[in-house]
């Protein structure tokens, strides 16, 4: 890792993102147009979101299963919207095994047609309902700007595909999972975020409600997290999916799809990093504490390695990491865990020892405190939580301060720059497309009713929306 | 389910095959040629093993990382014994985001070039070695014959990359994780192999050499589990891998790959599997205890019930589960568990609860015991342990009776369709290729020399080999 400075972060966010990602080595460009490497360490994060969304998912009752990377290319024109959404995204492959194909096999953009087949044939009564399935997965979209983690041509994600018998059951399932995603970015990965309802020029292609849950960053940008949608009937009626009620009558089943991808890695970099680098909520961080032991002799570092192993032992529901790496100086190794903003650093030197004592450095905030070595197994899981609530308490009153309340078109492009406005909204297509000329788009329409006209129309407004740039 | 029998493993092996994976619900077919759905109950067993394993790899210091699907087709060119080996098992994508492509993606088959190409860049001191790095994905060779989980045309495993600073180390590393996968094998999967090393004729397109661990069928056929390939320096020379060692001098690193699949699931269900569907080792087994509640009345019901769950909750490390379901009998709920394999099944009822005790069966062996309640806690992770060994020593015992010594050709071709045979080898690829003119192969060499002449062309055995039939 070179000890190059940070592009700044006020000035050139972009460069200052592209720069973290690669000096924490979170992720490298690849030899492929569109796609990055993710590196070990990037990668330890998306397990630890992998690992905590896969519970919540299984206690739901969903159970995970598998299906093809290739859907053949007749299956996506089945539903029209679909089909027309994703066109302009695909892979195609049209050669396997030495031959052309007779029919090109699409690399899934999502799974939503190729497991509707599979649930008209693994759903004949209501005792097959509710079906419940998800897969962790890898997608393709083609991309031609793509940044790493945010937007690549290949990325990984999650999806969920549901079928019920009712629609309030379906409706019950969108806002259970939009909870749990809520929940992921707020309590796991301490990132507030703004939920709601997609217009009809953002929502789905195919569904009949899309519901979102979009975080933003310091840059006033919306991320659009992940979505649950409501599908309703549509791909039932495409995929012929049918089932006998409890009275014997023939129906189709109400479905929904979810899901959320690699991207909250990119958020929790946006949201939390600073000027020194990462900066990592201690639920998600892969390393929760580093122990760096000083010394100069080798005595001293026998002492000193004895002792940060036995305040690892101590700590055996935390993830430590002594590094006693011989190459780095201790200030090299400071630097390096800054960087890769490991929420707790441990330092260990032969004075404070003489003290019965460590330091102890908060990646958080920059302090620092000295704490007596038999309170540690009882200081740092305190720590820890204190941390995590702070970092969350100070992205959320920054997104509160960053969200603007506007009535007019001239407001919204004097300030977009650099707020998040909340707005009045008819709820035409034509209102939200003028966005779209200013780099502007709709991220979702909200529950309150604060403003009684159309940003744009003037026309009655049928809830507020939010309007932001988006990444 | 249906109730329908199972077709006879003794006279129909393939066939009672497929249906214990359609009927047990771990697969089912994708209207994609050659690819399958892997279901919940196939995935949750794919689950444990992926699960063992990555903790088994991350324990010798191995990190996990994603690189991407699509690998440029100038790539694979670059080791040209690799390109051969693979060109007529490529999928490729020739058209993307609604343009053809400059150059063609290969989906791919394996990851060695696209790893080097990496490994060439972050490699550049003996500090930075040595380089261990997996990733968990899914991998497409185009497949004319598939068979679920053995034989699809994409299929999910992992793969390692290592970089060493020395042939010696590199070596090491070949061989520890052929102990791990033998390992996994063993005491995970009680499924007893063969390790050894791969004859030129079988060895990975490539590498200098190639181990394997070879599981063998009822049916005496091997089935490949998985690989651990010394590389050495071909590939290091073809993608310019380079270092700086410590006297300052330039080297080239020495590199290993090593991998299994989802074939180890398939494998579990042949090998363990009886004329009433799965049988799975406990330490694989999704489920390991099934409740199931037996009752007339209401009251009954609420009393056994209560029991069933005190039960579960003692058993707080072991995966239990309570059939509650209204739905079925508690017959149609016994076929259903044993159709599926899980080890221990509990069955409690007012007659047992009036003498504080329960019964339970044993799917490996069918054997039923009566146990007092409060011993049950004690008794079924005994039991357990006690079922695991028993399926290793049966399959290790089979295995042992299935292995004969031959001398002669002849002797292979009157014995191969029931025997694993192990005869001595010259070494010579002419002597490998007159087998397949029989459907045989060479699994491996082994350490042994118990033969002192080859087996065809009668000239010194340098080692003993297994010859097979193979899936």
């Amino acid at each position: 890792m070179s000890k190059q400075q940070l592009p700044d972060m006020q000035t050139q966010f972009s460069e200052w993102y592209q720069e973290v990602i690669y000096q924490a080595e979170m992720a490298d460009q690849a030899p492929v147009r569109g796609c990055i490497i993710i590196r070990p360490y990037g990668n330890a994060v998306w397990e630890q979101i992998k690992s905590h969304l896969d519970k919540k998912i299984k206690e739901t009752g969903t159970e995970n299963a598998i299906f093809p990377l290739f859907i053949p290319e007749s299956f996506l024109k089945k539903e029209a919207e679909h089909v027309e959404g994703f066109s302009p995204e695909l892979a195609v492959v049209t050669h396997a095994g030495g031959k052309e194909l007779a029919e090109p096999l699409v690399v899934r953009p999502t799974s939503e047609t190729i497991i509707h087949h599979m649930f008209a044939k693994w759903i004949k009564s209501w005792r097959d309902l509710p079906l419940k399935i998800n897969q962790w997965a890898n997608v393709v979209r083609w991309e031609m700007r793509p940044r790493a983690f945010l937007r690549t041509s290949e990325f990984f994600w999650q999806e969920g595909h549901t079928a019920h018998a009712t629609k309030e059951e379906a409706e019950a399932e969108v806002q259970l999972m939009l909870g749990i995603y809520r929940d992921m970015a707020e309590n796991f990965l301490a990132m507030p975020v703004i939920t709601g309802r997609k217009s009809e020029g953002e929502k789905f292609p195919g569904a009949e409600k899309t519901f979102t849950f979009e975080a933003f960053m310091p840059d006033a940008k919306a991320l659009q997290m992940g979505t649950s949608h409501l599908l309703s009937q549509s791909f039932a009626h495409a995929f012929e999916m049918n089932f006998q009620d409890k009275t014997g009558k023939v129906c189709q089943p109400w479905l929904t799809s979810w899901g959320t991808t690699t991207r909250n890695v990119g958020a929790v970099v946006m949201t939390h990093g600073d000027q020194k680098g990462l900066v990592l909520p201690p639920r998600v961080a892969p390393i929760q504490v580093v122990i760096i032991p000083i010394y100069k002799t080798e005595e001293e570092k026998n002492t000193v390695l004895e002792v940060a192993q036995n305040i690892k032992n101590e700590l055996e529901d935390i993830r430590v990491f002594i590094d006693s790496s011989d190459q780095k100086t201790p200030g090299n190794k400071f630097f390096h865990w800054e960087m890769k903003g490991v929420p707790v650093r441990i330092e260990i030197g032969p004075r404070d020892l003489a003290q019965q004592q460590v330091t102890i450095g908060i990646r958080f905030d920059g302090s620092k405190q000295v704490v007596s070595i038999s309170e540690i197994a009882l200081r740092i899981p305190q720590l820890l939580e204190t941390i995590q609530n702070g970092m969350f308490t100070k992205a959320y009153d920054r997104l509160q301060a960053m969200i603007l309340g506007v009535k007019t078109f001239d407001e919204i492009l004097k300030t977009y720059e650099t707020k998040v406005l909340k707005t009045g909204y008819c709820g035409s297509r034509d209102c939200e497309k003028v966005l779209k000329q200013y780099t502007l788009s709709m991220r979702c329409l909200v529950e309150t009713k604060t403003m009684s006209f159309c940003f744009y129309c003037k026309g009655a407004s049928l809830t507020d929306c939010i309007i932001a740039r988006s990444y």
